[in-house]
């Protein structure tokens, strides 16, 4: 497999974390985000979208979005389960997924902060501004839920790792990044230190990339 | 079940349509938005993150996140599949959805044009700019996807509707709603006439909804 990829796209480095979980083998090919190497045409031809990740399976087919690629890494090779049993329980871990996945992460994302920086004038301090805003909206009502959640475990869901843990590493990742004060995500954090400590995330982080700068 | 949702919650309507297309009947409670009632205590406490739908289930389970919701009832109630049967065709739908309930509704969200309108000065023509900006980047790039795409049938995914088409019908709606120019899209007009001409998607539009002005 050949995941299309960037060190510092965190949604590639969710797609990371999920095929080490797995203990698949995979090459990357990088993208240079701020160069715009994901807008070149070749590139456009095969994900008119412009975003990394893209994962090339075995059989040629070209895989995009991040949690797409990953239900179908779970159903493909489904050792080392991503998603709990129940359907209850899979809504739970699927819905904290989401939270970050739609709710926090693209408004982060790079095309945005540009945007504003050109279309509203907003200098390195005003985009960490905005930044930092949605991070605590999110942030804050995460930890608030899986503060209070039963379910709640090592980690986000249980004592296995999940689909939400993959998605909610590299958004902390991000979060330091962006000088975001996160010490009073006491769960968030204790949850990031379980994850930490497998290897699968381990290797996953974006200074561990052959692409890392 | 009872959904809590708002009529012109785009992502409440995926979740109408999905529960019409499996003809669950649900009981409706609506939420102000635009007067912050997803923001009231007793919402916050069961969602934290104070936004619509939940969709609160016979076991008294309070779900929360439109996809995580459909996928629940597409596990649950089989029949009238939402999604197709194999691996790789799951994967495409599920980008499909992925691509706008990710990178094109969050940016557009409510919360979203509060913000750079009261930090950012924008008027209404600043905000139908924003809006119509990010609208026509994934519109553009989903019009050329679905266009060139042999698996693009009379729905998103072929003859039968899926999880695809739950997505885009209300982000159509939106568009239009804030005046964005969609003639271009062809391929996605006719797949929303094939849509439109099925009661459980007509029967969610939020026209048809008790709490709709």
């Amino acid at each position: 497999m050949v995941l299309h990829g960037y060190w510092r796209s965190s949604a590639a480095y969710r797609v990371r974390i999920a095929l080490n979980l797995k203990q698949l083998s995979y090459h990357q090919v990088s993208y240079h985000l701020r160069d715009g190497a994901q807008r070149h045409p070749e590139f456009l031809a095969r994900n008119p979208q412009g975003l990394v990740p893209a994962l090339e399976v075995d059989n040629g087919k070209f895989l995009t979005q991040s949690l797409a690629i990953i239900e179908y890494l779970e159903a493909t090779y489904p050792a080392a389960p991503l998603l709990p049993a129940s359907d209850l329980a899979k809504a739970r871990v699927r819905s904290i997924a989401l939270a970050i996945a739609c709710d926090l992460h693209p408004l982060n994302n790079l095309r945005v902060l540009n945007f504003i920086g050109t279309r509203y004038g907003q200098n390195d301090a005003g985009k960490t501004t905005w930044y930092q805003h949605w991070v605590r909206c999110e942030l804050d009502a995460l930890e608030d839920r899986l503060s209070r959640d039963e379910e709640t475990g090592k980690f986000c869901h249980g004592n296995s790792v999940t689909l939400a843990d993959i998605c909610l590493i590299p958004q902390l990742y991000n979060a330091r990044r962006w000088n975001c004060d996160i010490s009073a995500y006491q769960t968030l954090l204790r949850i990031e230190s379980s994850c930490l400590s497998l290897d699968a995330f381990s290797k996953a982080a974006p200074e561990c990339q052959p692409d890392s700068e």
